[in-house]
């Protein structure tokens, strides 16, 4: 048998993107042990009931001894807490990464929190669903997709490396780029069409009862697509709009701009402006499916 | 071998929808023969290669003579000239219905160009996809989805019962209601979606080159689904948009509303009011799954 890529991991929160990245861990042998760490005692019965870990606790300091790479998998907000509590406890010379959504934020928060000899690799898989818990996770959520990694220039290579081993074994491809770009990036990407689709979904919600079940009823027509956008977790969002506040406010000032144009165009019955700004939207498709990520 | 349900059909614009359509109501034996109406004489040419009507023209007069039912699956702005133009060849008593996206427009354009003595049945089936032309259509897309059906109250309701056993067979659940009714409803559900699709995607077109290849690398995170639904058809859409203006802008006022509040909630960093909408808008997500429109 082929030694293991780190002998020990640790995952602390063990919802979609936790479990899932330990199930894939598991199945393709990477880690010796698997520990997984989760405050809520519900998901530690969940992860039990699976049998997703080899070790399960609620006790981060325990859970984390001796772990070569520790996976923060919780919502970003818990991330400058979760540092102060697990420092003392780690080991020499560990790995810490993350799967958070805005990557600014653990150079930020994060960094400062923990000792100086651990190496910091944060980490953004760009996979998902919009199930929530241990239960929702499966093993090939990252085949195919992309892994961002930003680490600080200054990081040890080999530590990065060792990270990028990981999520190449699991089937994603990984890519490095500064923590700036990537919130930038994000905030197009993701951020600003979740921020939509919950606005759009609310301004549903707060429409009259009789005219609101009809929406649901024909909701196929579009308004579904976005239903599932906005059935991502609230509070991994509230987390991320927080922090990566000026990108998605520069994003959202362009959106309602070209918004307003639209709104003026349709006001005003100038089909061609229309006619013209659908077109260019068209092309972007092709894009994506040549990209292979439709 | 069993009576079919209209002797003869003719669908005008053999596209998406309509080359669906023609391929259900010949699956299920709806009709003695089919006839398909294109101008365009590629998309002809594409009928004629897939073997998917009896008798294929661009002549309109021509191909309606004679039907029992006339089903428009044009852009809505071609009505008026299209119900001219056939208005003297419709068999006495014929049927002429359509799929359109909106049905005020039905009322006021196309009612008025027909010959009395036919019976104008607006319809929309609530399916579809973002690909166009006679090869992107199925025989199964209208089952398990609504069709509604919006005729005027005087309308004849033998010929209303008919075009409701036509989608009925096909497999679609059929729903009559009031056309303004119907626009109000779709002008959230399916329009406000996709001017907004077409609004983020054309806002990601306007970003620098660096970043715009990016934007389509990482579109998993949630823009892709935008580019698909920004992939529709923008002739069909324009059309859509000019001709439900007032109940389009009157959702969009009060998208943009919800859209302000939840920026001024990022900008003054309110996690809390963030929270509380997005756990309202999850709550619509299973109403929709338990509405088996998921």
């Amino acid at each position: 048998m082929s030694t293991p890529l780190f002998p020990r991991i640790a995952i602390i929160g063990f919802g979609l993107i936790g479990s899932s990245l330990g199930r894939a861990i598991r199945q393709h042998g990477l880690a010796g042990a698997l520990v997984a760490i989760d405050r809520d005692q519900a998901a530690r019965n969940e992860i039990a009931a699976l049998g997703l870990a080899d070790e399960i606790t609620g006790d981060l300091a325990a859970g984390v001894a001796g772990a070569d790479l520790v996976v923060l998998a919780t919502p970003v907000s818990t991330y400058a807490e979760i540092g102060r509590t697990i420092a003392p406890a780690l080991k020499p010379g560990a790995i810490v990464s993350d799967v958070g959504s805005v990557k600014r934020l653990v150079l930020n928060d994060l960094a400062p929190v923990l000792p100086s000899h651990i190496h910091l690799i944060p980490g953004h898989p760009i996979a998902g669903t919009e199930k929530s818990g241990p239960g929702a996770g499966f093993a090939t959520l990252f085949e195919g997709r992309w892994c961002i990694l930003t680490p600080d220039p200054a990081t040890d290579r080999a530590a990065v490396d060792q990270v990028n081993a990981l999520w190449h074994a699991i089937g994603s491809d990984v890519v490095e780029m500064d923590a700036d770009h990537h919130d930038k990036v994000l905030a197009i990407t993701s951020h600003l069409p979740h921020l939509i689709a919950y606005t759009i979904v609310g301004t549903a919600v707060d429409l009259e009862e009789d005219i609101k079940s009809e929406v649901v009823k024909f909701s196929a027509s579009g308004f579904r697509d976005f239903t599932r956008i906005a059935a991502s977790d609230p509070t991994m969002w509230r987390d991320i709009f927080l922090n990566n506040r000026e990108a998605v406010l520069e994003m959202l000032q362009r959106l309602t701009e070209d918004l307003f144009a639209l709104q003026r165009a349709i006001r005003w019955g100038e089909g061609d402006f229309l006619h013209e700004r659908f077109t260019r939207a068209r092309a972007i498709r092709r894009s994506v499916i040549e990209a292979k990520q439709a």
